[in-house]
């Protein structure tokens, strides 16, 4: 890794909205190292009142669902208003996979190439705890560095949507049409975080099914009680090759924004995120520290395959291990 | 609280399926006391080897759905069958209600008069934590008195469901027949959870709404993916009044029962469960002992508004709180 700049200097680059020292920092939160945690929280601590000002959508879909080609298509709209983007990853699995996602920045070229666009790909070799608490950290930094639009991608095929959900404003779902099965390989429970489903690849030969598949959806949806947000989520089609529906998403997204900040909503979300996160922080902390105990590791084998075999009941042997 | 038994008295009356015994041991989990906690303990080791003989059915539904009438025509239909019921109840919110689940066991006066029935409410004034870790003790208990079916209940507004989904190896969700809105109150996320919707009150006039709403429910059902049990979620219609459609619930339960045993999930299911359980039972305890600390107590309320306000990072005060 590159040699570590001052507090000061990693605050002043930030604010100045300075890309390579924001990737550096970026870097800084990702490091496991005690001593660049401590720098990072310094760092943090420095801009954070400058954070908090754009607006955060979480982004997932199945592999095959053209994500990369939507989020080309929807932040080179964004930027055409004005706008400033940073598109950051969040895949656990990416130590298995070799980091595809968002890994090869020629997958977005066109995005990448742009001034007032910054894309990074997801932290290698993490645990989902890891990858998402550098996730909230790195948002920090890229909203103290001046972008208004934060994407926070995922691959929708495990645990990661969750924690996706409790750190972004908006939760948009890719979909692709299909024949009734096209929710296979999606996990249980995504399709009712999301506040709008867009059904890609809406062009040519695809374009009547994927206008099925928008009816299909939403009338799913209105099977879902209403969200706490008050929010109807919608449902759209859109084509990255054509550019059908791609700048309508974003007008959702603004409604959505609009009306969950008159109603309140909106702050007082962050709000709970905030305090999630804080609680999320104590119980990883914990975790961390119990389990680095050589008196928890030696012990733990034994404890849990008589928990597995059910020869011990859980909340005995967690008992014993507590008490070490 | 009465006065208590040796662990071979709790132990021998549980095993012989004495129910004064049985009622004792399980006032003995739900005791927050160190010492009843550690009697409790070591009844739950006696008799563990004999526990897990059951079915354990999850149960839950909106109020209003008609909950208690129809457990107690079910539980009716399993005594007639020669089989042992135990209810039990999770209700973190009781404390606040006064215990209304399961609380007034005249709800379900015929069956609480049955001598192979064991009714028990929700333990009163307690955390989803607390009551989560006492029913799960509760079913061991209930188990190693002879029980072979255990119905779990759940008032079905709050995160409970997901915590009785965890501890049962079946979860049977009650609705009514409605207008598109039946789902009102049901928190996102328990449908997909159910191996098995039932539209109850499917009589007289209700009749022809309960048959549409089935095959509604069906056709939302078949938007979900697969689950890993590789079950494929039943819809029926009962009526607790007329007994139509209650034993075929049952049924429904005795073939999921069978062909997961046969394909090994319901045993795989079991053991992820127990070893889910330890790290639950893990982390409440970390939890515990944590926010019990003076220190904790004392810096918490501050560094939680900062977070609030977002004047603090959520990690950096974590990190500040763990080095406490």
């Amino acid at each position: 890794m590159a040699k570590r700049f001052s507090v000061d200097e990693y605050a002043d680059g930030i604010l100045a909205g300075n890309r390579m020292v924001l990737s550096r920092a970026i870097t800084l939160v990702e490091s496991t190292l005690p001593t660049d945690q401590h720098l990072a929280q310094q760092v943090l601590d420095r801009v954070l009142p400058h954070a908090g000002r754009s607006v955060r959508v979480g982004i997932t879909g199945v592999p095959g669902v053209g994500k990369s080609t939507f989020i080309e298509a929807l932040g080179l709209e964004l930027l055409r208003q004005g706008k400033r983007l940073a598109v950051l990853a969040v895949d656990p699995t990416s130590q298995r996979s070799g980091g595809s996602i968002l890994g090869d920045k020629t997958r977005m070229n066109q995005l990448a190439a742009q001034e007032q666009a910054y894309i990074r790909p997801s932290p290698a070799g993490r645990s989902l705890g890891g990858v998402t608490r550098s996730t909230r950290e790195a948002m920090i930094l890229c909203e103290a560095a001046g972008h208004d639009v934060l994407f926070i991608e995922t691959v929708g095929v495990g645990q990661s949507e969750t924690a996706v959900h409790g750190m972004v404003d908006f939760f948009l779902l890719l979909m692709l049409a299909g024949a009734g099965d096209e929710l296979q390989g999606i996990k249980k429970g995504i399709m009712e975080m999301a506040d709008a489903v867009t059904i890609t690849k809406a062009d040519g030969q695809n374009e009547t099914a994927a206008k099925l598949a928008r009816r299909e959806y939403q009338n799913a949806l209105h099977l879902f009680p209403l969200a706490p947000s008050g929010w109807n989520p919608v449902v759209t089609t859109s084509s990255a090759l054509t550019g059908a529906g791609v700048a309508e998403v974003w007008q959702v997204v603004e409604q959505y924004v609009e009306q969950t900040r008159q109603s309140g909503y909106f702050q007082r979300r962050r709000q709970e995120q905030n305090l999630h996160w804080l609680y999320e922080a104590i119980r990883q902390g914990l975790e961390e520290q119990f389990y680095a105990k050589a008196s928890v590791q030696q012990q733990l084998p034994a404890l849990r395959q008589q928990v597995l075999e059910g020869s011990k009941s859980a909340f005995g042997a967690a008992a014993e291990l507590l008490g070490l």
